[in-house]
C-alpha cells in the first residue's frame, strides 16, 4: 500500500469562519451529514476535514505481523497497549521522602470526559496506604444523638447512587502565578484535576440515621492514612450532595484515591474530599487543621487569606493541541479541551486563535452535566502564521473564567520564575494560552 | 473500639411497600433528606437503612497499621488494591487453543454504570494481536468517489466526539436457554456486557470525504486480526451513529477491545463492531462472512434463521444480590442492578421479589443515556423467608423485556443442560430470576 500526494480540495461554501485566525464553524459542519445521507457528496466533507487523508493509489491490503499469527491469551484484569506505555502519570517524589507527593493526569495524551481510573490524578501527604478493608471502620461521632460505626460490608447495603464528577486539587494551575510562562505541558501546569464516575452512600442518609444535634453547624472529616489528614467541610453540603464514595468508575477505589472509601464532595477543594475516610465528627466550629489553616489557604495580594474557599471556580484549558505538540502542515485541526465548575454545570466555552482578539463559540459534548468534565472541540485552519490558542469558560450560576488581567489584579502573581512543578499559590482558574509558531511548534506563553 | 449488639429500631411511617414481600418506596427515602436539613430527625431514616450500622460504644479511634507509617510511593499508572484481586473477568481458553477466547465481566462484584477498562469483556478469535500504530492503516475504498487511507496520526485531526455506550456479545445470557437454570453466577451468566465512554470519529465525517456512490447499500468491515473479522453493516448505521472509536473511558483502547481503532456501532451487536479495523469496503450487498451466516445467527424453532439480526434487545439482570451471596440477616438491603437496549434510552425498570406476582418500579440513576447502561436500585426488606428476585425493563421504543414464557414461546429452549458458559444460542434478553432461600442463599431459579 503507498499513499499518494495529496490532492486538491477546495474550500467548501458551507465552511464559515466564526472567529480570526481560522476558527470554523462546527455546528454547520455537524448538521451536513443528515443531507448527504445516502447520496454522493457535492461538495465533501473533506474540503473542511480532509486535510489528513490521504488518497490510496494502490491495493488496499497489506498483510502485517499480527495479522498472520494468533494474538495474546487475554488476561484476567487487562492494561494498555505496550506502545502505549509512555501515557503515565508524572510522579513527584518517587522516592518516597517523608513529605507531600503527587501525579499527574496527562490530559494532552487523553480525550473525552472519563479520566480511567489508571491516570486518575493523586496527592498523598503520608504515602499510599495499604488498608485491610475488611478491618476498616467509618465511625460517625460527636453531635449526633446515636454515634454509629459502620463496616464495608454494612455500608453495601445502604441505598447507592452514582454520579460523575471531577476532582482537582486547590493548588492545580499554580505554575500560573509565575510571572514568565513556565514552560512545561499540559500535564505539569493542570494535570491535577481528574473526572471519574462514582458510586456510594449518601452521607445525608449516614446522617438521618446518626440524628444530627442542632448545634452541629460542622462536621471534621478525618483520613486512617498515617498523617490522619483532617478537614472541616460545612454541615450543609452533607444535606446537598456530599457522598461516601467506594467505587471509582465502577471498581472499588483504587489504593491513592482512597481505597476503601473517601468523601466525595462534587465540586469543593480537592484535599476537602478526604481519603481512607475512618471518622466524621459533628461539631459547632471547624477544626482549623493544618490543611485548612496553613496548605490550602489563599493569600491575597493584600496579605491577607481566604480560608474555607470550597469551590474549586469555572475553568478550561485547550488539551489538543497543547505544549509539546508540533503542527507539521498547514490546514485542518480540532482544537479541544475540557471545562469545569464546583459551582454547577458549564454553560458556554468560546475559543480563540488570535490571543483573544476574537472568539467562536465551542460545541460542547453532551450529556453536559453538573461539576463535571465537560469536553469542547472546534474546527481550526491552521494558515501557517503565528496563532494564539485560548479557551475560556462560563457556568450556568453566571460565573466566567477570569482572564489573565483580571486574574492578577485579584490574586495577584509571584515576583521571581519558580521551578517547574512548585505548588506556588492556590485556586487558579485564570484563561490559559497557548502560542503557536510559523513552524507550528505549541508554547505555553501569556496573552 | 467494639461494637454494641444491635438497638432495636421500629420502622418510620414514611416508608411504604411498593409490592409484595418487602419491596419499599425508595422515592419517600430519597425525598427526607432536605426536609431534615439541619434538624434532628423525629423519624430516623435509620428506621429504613439502619439494619445495617453499629451503635458506637467505646472510644472511636483505633490505630491500625497503615496509620501509624508512611505508606507506599506513587505508582504512573496505578491499579487496584491487592484486596481486590479476584475482582477479575474470568477468561475462556486460557491456554491460547487455536479457537475462540473470552473474558467477562465481573458484574456482581462492580457498581454504577461505566465499566473500567481493565474489567471490560472481551471475545477474540485469534488471540489479541499487538498492533504497532504506528504501521495501522484504515483505508476505506469500493463504492466510493475517492478511496481514501488514513493513519492514526491523520484521524487525529479529525473532529471527534465522545459518547457512552454499551457492547454486547450476541452471545450474553446463552445458558439461559438451558431447559433447567445453570447453577452458574451473574458473570457466567451475562458477563459477555459492558458499557463504556469512547471518543472518537464520526464514520459519517469520513464517508463524506470518500463520496458514496448511491448504488452502495452496506459496508463490510475488517479486522487486521488474523482471522480478518468481517461483518456487513447496513450503510443507514454510518449516517446515524457509527464511529471509528479511538479512546476509552479516556485512554486508547485496550489492546483486546480492538487497538488502535475500532468500528463502534451503538446498540449493535457486539461482534459487528469489528476491531482493529482496517479496511472498509462500500457495497451493494453484503459479504454473508463466516460470522455473519454462521456463528451470530439466530435459530429459531422452526428451524429458521435470523440474519443480520443487529440489534441487542431490551434487557436487565439484577447485580446485587445475586448467585454466590448469602444474606447473613433478614432485613433492609438495596435491590440493584443494569438495563439496557440497543433501541435507546431505557423508560422504565420493574422489580419483583415475588418472582413476577407483584411489582415495584425502581429508581433509575440519572442520566438515562442512549444505548447505555442505566443503573436502577430499589430498597428491599427481607423477611427472612422464600423471595424470588426479578427485574424487568422497558425502553422508549416501546420494547418490553420478555418473561421467561414469552421468550421460550417465541425462541426456544434446548432439550438439554449444556455445560455452563457454552455459547447455546443468541440474542437471549429474557427475565432473569434470583431465588432466595430462608438461609438467606442466593441462586438462579426460573419463575
Amino acid at each position: 500500500m503507498s499513499i499518494s500526494n495529496r490532492s486538491r480540495r477546495t474550500e467548501s461554501s458551507h465552511v464559515e469562519a466564526v472567529a480570526g485566525n481560522g476558527l470554523l464553524n462546527r455546528r454547520a459542519l455537524l448538521g451536513r451529514g443528515a443531507v448527504l445521507a445516502g447520496a454522493v457528496s457535492a461538495a465533501p466533507l473533506g474540503a473542511l476535514t480532509g486535510a489528513a487523508a490521504e488518497l490510496l493509489t494502490e491495493a488496499p491490503l497489506t498483510e502485517a505481523p499480527w495479522s498472520l499469527e494468533p494474538g495474546a491469551v487475554i488476561e484476567p484484569y487487562q492494561r494498555p497497549s505496550r506502545y502505549e506505555k509512555d501515557v503515565v502519570r508524572t510522579v513527584s517524589n518517587p522516592s518516597g521522602q517523608p513529605t507531600a507527593a503527587g501525579a499527574r493526569t496527562p490530559h494532552h495524551l487523553v480525550n473525552g470526559t472519563i479520566t480511567p481510573n489508571g491516570l486518575h490524578f493523586v496527592v498523598v501527604y503520608g504515602g499510599v496506604p495499604d488498608i485491610d478493608p475488611g478491618k476498616h471502620r467509618l465511625v460517625i461521632h460527636g453531635l449526633v444523638k446515636r454515634p454509629l460505626v459502620f463496616t464495608l460490608e454494612a455500608l453495601a447495603r445502604y441505598p447507592m447512587m452514582t454520579r460523575v464528577t471531577f476532582l482537582e486539587c486547590g493548588g492545580n494551575g499554580a505554575p500560573l502565578f509565575s510571572p514568565q510562562p513556565l514552560q512545561a505541558n499540559l500535564q505539569a501546569l493542570h494535570g491535577l484535576a481528574s473526572c471519574a464516575e462514582w458510586t456510594g452512600v449518601k452521607l445525608s442518609t449516614l446522617f438521618d440515621e446518626a440524628g444530627i444535634d442542632p448545634k452541629a453547624k460542622w462536621f471534621i472529616a478525618e483520613g486512617a492514612d498515617a498523617p490522619h489528614l483532617t478537614r472541616s467541610v460545612p454541615l450543609k453540603k452533607a444535606w446537598d450532595d456530599a457522598l461516601i464514595a467506594l467505587y471509582q468508575n465502577g471498581e472499588r477505589l483504587m489504593p491513592a484515591n482512597g481505597y476503601p472509601m473517601r468523601l466525595l464532595l462534587p465540586g469543593y477543594e480537592g484535599n476537602m474530599n478526604v481519603k481512607y475516610l475512618r471518622r466524621i465528627k459533628l461539631v459547632e466550629e471547624p477544626a482549623m487543621s493544618f490543611w485548612e489553616s496553613k496548605v490550602y489557604t489563599q493569600i491575597l495580594p493584600s496579605g491577607k487569606a481566604y480560608q474555607f474557599y470550597l469551590l474549586q471556580e469555572v475553568k478550561s484549558f485547550i488539551t489538543q493541541p497543547s505544549p509539546g505538540v508540533t503542527l507539521k502542515e498547514p490546514g485542518l485541526y480540532e482544537i479541544s479541551g475540557i471545562a469545569y465548575s464546583g459551582a454547577g454545570r458549564i454553560s458556554k466555552v468560546m475559543v480563540s486563535a488570535d490571543g483573544g482578539q476574537s472568539w467562536g463559540e465551542a460545541v460542547l459534548q453532551e450529556p453536559v452535566l453538573s461539576k463535571a468534565f465537560t469536553r469542547f472541540r472546534m474546527p481550526w485552519r491552521w494558515s501557517g502564521g503565528a496563532a494564539i490558542l485560548q479557551s475560556r469558560a462560563w457556568d450556568k450560576a453566571g460565573n466566567a473564567q477570569p482572564t489573565r488581567a483580571q486574574f492578577v489584579a485579584q490574586r495577584g502573581e509571584l515576583k521571581a520564575v519558580p521551578p517547574v512543578g512548585a505548588v506556588l499559590n492556590q485556586h487558579c482558574n485564570v484563561v490559559t494560552s497557548w502560542g503557536v509558531d510559523s513552524a507550528g511548534e505549541v508554547k505555553h506563553v501569556y496573552a
